[in-house]
């Protein structure tokens, strides 16, 4: 064994205590990020091409020091960066991060466990398990997402996965598990409405359900579903001898924030026996407060339910939560035993593993930073900032309501404010383009009845009145 | 605006000063953990329900304190945790974790940015598509997986996920996108060996191939896919009118390690017009020392390849590299373009959108804990401490080889010694299980040629002579 014995001492590892200082340091770093990320431009200047032709060719052939790293973070990587955590980013959707949150997904890091089976590290799975019950009641969500009851819940990575599986789902139920063994047959059919989110075509795609089995549904004045049409267009299919298996409703849609009507689409889905999903990628968080838990009428009726913390729940990416109400469903779908992954306690069947919930083998330790984060804000904490959000969206949308350069081109039910300019397409979209190359704020735009709309979403974790009103100056400022 | 107004200095967020002192603390945790990691049992020893009673019922109402968090990760969470980062992990594959990845990890938390396309943080594409082209040239990978030829690489969670992007690029290619657009049709079949990992199977469930039209090729005497038994099967399929669209062959089987012949294989897909993919999940990262670039010959005739940096190349979970020959086909199978994500960078065609490499949406900035383990280590340091894992699996062989009373039930090409004690299935579980309940190594097993076989996997970042050699001391008291 001695020619081993003289190499041991010999490593390339980062000492215990380069680690304690490196760490430290970055700890200082991403305080003083923070502190002064309303300094950087929103949105990022740099041009394609910039960043990768700034990095060398090649790995390097010997290590390299810490110092230097965070040199090339600083000069080469942050001109790049688009700055999700400035609390004048209001694009897209939020991905809003918390201090609680980067420390427990720190934790989670250092920890490196993985969660693929409850036998591989019995807290990762056991936490997930109780902090996603817990939700369940911060949610007010029916009592059959729980653990103890048939459902249950599970920590995905995004809610394109969480649809995906929903769908996989439907489509085995209605096909008795047929598709799983023999694949599809190009009958099955699934429905969302013009206003969902693309994850839900993508998902067709995935599941060999096929683009022109996906039925886009019409929507009413306020883009929400119109479950007439949804009952028509069932029947319809119902009558060619196609096979309906999957309706995704949505809670919050990525234009608009419409708000489907989960009641008669819940009810349509029971009376044709269709696995009914629901979209809240978003606006699910909203319900943490009970004056806007209205948004989730009719959510007793569905099959599974979704939303991400990760977006408006302070906690980082990559944290969605996904429930269903009958979990033999999911993991009669989903699972894999081979061999090397047998243990006694999974055949007891007494524990979860959570490999047969989603698309994925390994899985970290996620639960860790949510489980952070409520603790710190606690449930108050958390309707404290959500109401704060949809109340700076509603005095932002009075404000534009009152300018008669402005309109609001759909209702405003949470945090996400959709305008535009009176003056046509191309002066929005070259107002949009001048505000956030200005770098003082970042808005997206969608197209609603054809037109090119401008979004303004609420949700950065630290935004607060002041950055909405400097926005709202910067717009009118823009326009003169 | 007063009635906000006298709102603004009241939040529940953590302070700086306090994320300053927490963090840094945390670092502390983190790096005492790692040194006193050898004195917690590697295998958890809790019971089902211990930890998931061990919580309370409900989320607090009120915020808590960082320290009363710690308290209850000590005491509740820490018992429920295997280490994975125990030297003394010699269970399934590893997911190593090291410092740089951890420091990388944590930056990607802190900047808190989405990367879905190039315009939501143009950095986070950009230094991605450099790192995975330097792999290219560090594993001595194709040149047409670089990014300035007709391929490119990308990173996502899990090879699982790798697999299933590359079945369903393959699945189109075969179908001339008509599975995407009509569904699948219960026709096309997907090949595999006995001994591949079951996230094949579990795809081709997902992707609306069916179980049924999953062909898994026997095997040789070393648990190598029979390329003769594949191109059989395949004019079997084509034959009785089916259509073969996708291979998977294996680079260092789950199970024991074991190589399919890429070369045979990879002529068989180019003859027959089948997509060809690699999954080199753990053993891809040997191909950074030359002397074992053996494994991946034949590589040049792939379409797909993909192993994981965060089995064996010290980089946390999740970072799995997927390298693709003609990126166009993945992207034309997966790309979907909702208003609300058009921009001008896009539709210039000059940047890459991650987006339309893999199932998600949102995407974490995963690259950063990559280009830190990269800079590092270097290619040297990296490249030492696979060769001493080896050398280290070569050993323990060599050991179990000269007892008479156990037997090597598989070939050692890297860093899996699969074996078993002579006196049959039932001893070898019973040692297997009383090994681990010691608390001193974790070691799982699977099965080969019908018998229950141990695997000891050295590749934890951390791993010595000395706790091989220990495990091994451990191995031969438990039989006395």
């Amino acid at each position: 064994m001695s020619t081993i014995d003289s190499f041991e001492n010999k490593n390339f590892h980062m000492s215990a205590d380069e680690f304690r200082k490196q760490g430290k340091e970055l700890i200082d770093w991403i305080a003083d990020y923070y502190e002064k990320v309303e300094s950087y431009p929103v949105m990022s200047q740099v041009d394609p091409g910039d960043i990768y032709n700034g990095l060398p060719d090649s790995a390097p052939v010997e290590g390299e020091s810490f110092q230097s790293m965070m040199q090339d973070v600083e000069n080469i990587i942050m001109p790049g960066i688009t700055h999700w955590q400035s609390p004048n980013f209001f694009a897209y959707f939020p991905a809003n991060s918390s201090a609680p949150a980067v420390l427990g997904d720190l934790l989670s890091s250092g920890l490196g466990v993985q969660g693929m089976i409850w036998a591989t590290s019995p807290a990762c799975t056991e936490l997930e398990t109780q902090v996603m019950d817990w939700i369940v009641e911060m949610l007010g969500l029916p009592k059959k997402f729980l653990s103890e009851q048939a459902g249950g819940g599970v920590i995905q990575d995004t809610a394109s996965n969480a649809a995906l599986c929903a769908m996989l789902a439907g489509r085995e139920k209605a096909t008795q598990f047929a598709s799983n063994e023999k694949g599809c047959d190009g009958k099955l059919t699934v429905y969302t409405s013009s206003q969902a989110h693309s994850s839900i075509e993508k998902s067709a795609k995935i599941a060999g359900i096929g683009l022109s089995n996906v039925r886009l549904i019409e929507v009413d004045e306020n883009y929400a579903m119109d479950p007439d049409a949804l009952l028509k267009q069932i029947k319809i299919d119902k009558q060619a001898g196609l096979l309906p298996c999957f309706v995704s409703a949505t809670v919050g849609s990525t234009s608009s924030s419409a708000l489907d009507p989960l009641t008669s689409i819940g009810k349509i889905c029971h009376q044709e026996n269709i696995w009914f999903h629901i979209d809240a990628a978003m606006s699910g968080t909203a319900a943490l407060c009970p004056e806007f838990r209205f948004i989730h009428d009719g959510i007793e009726l569905a099959d599974s339910y979704t939303f991400n913390p990760h977006k408006w729940m302070f906690t980082n990416f990559d944290c969605n939560c996904f429930y269903v109400a009958d979990k033999k469903s999911l993991i009669d779908t989903l699972s894999i035993l081979p061999e090397y992954l047998r243990n006694e306690a999974t055949e007891s069947g007494a524990v979860i593993d959570y490999r047969d919930w989603h698309i994925p083998l390994g899985r970290r330790f996620r639960a860790l930073k949510l489980w952070f984060v409520l603790r710190h804000y606690g449930v108050k904490g958390l309707q404290y900032h959500v109401r704060q959000h949809v109340k700076l969206a509603e005095e932002f949308a009075s404000w534009v309501d009152a300018d008669e350069r402005f309109e609001l081109v759909a209702p405003v039910p949470l945090n996400l404010v959709c305008f535009r300019h009176v003056a046509g397409d191309t002066y929005n979209k070259q107002l949009m383009e001048k505000l956030n190359a200005s770098g003082q704020l970042y808005l997206t735009h969608t197209r609603l009845d054809g037109q090119f709309v401008l979004r303004l979403c609420i949700g950065q974790t630290y935004t607060e009145h002041r950055h909405v009103e400097r926005a709202w100056q910067a717009i009118r400022l823009a326009c003169d």
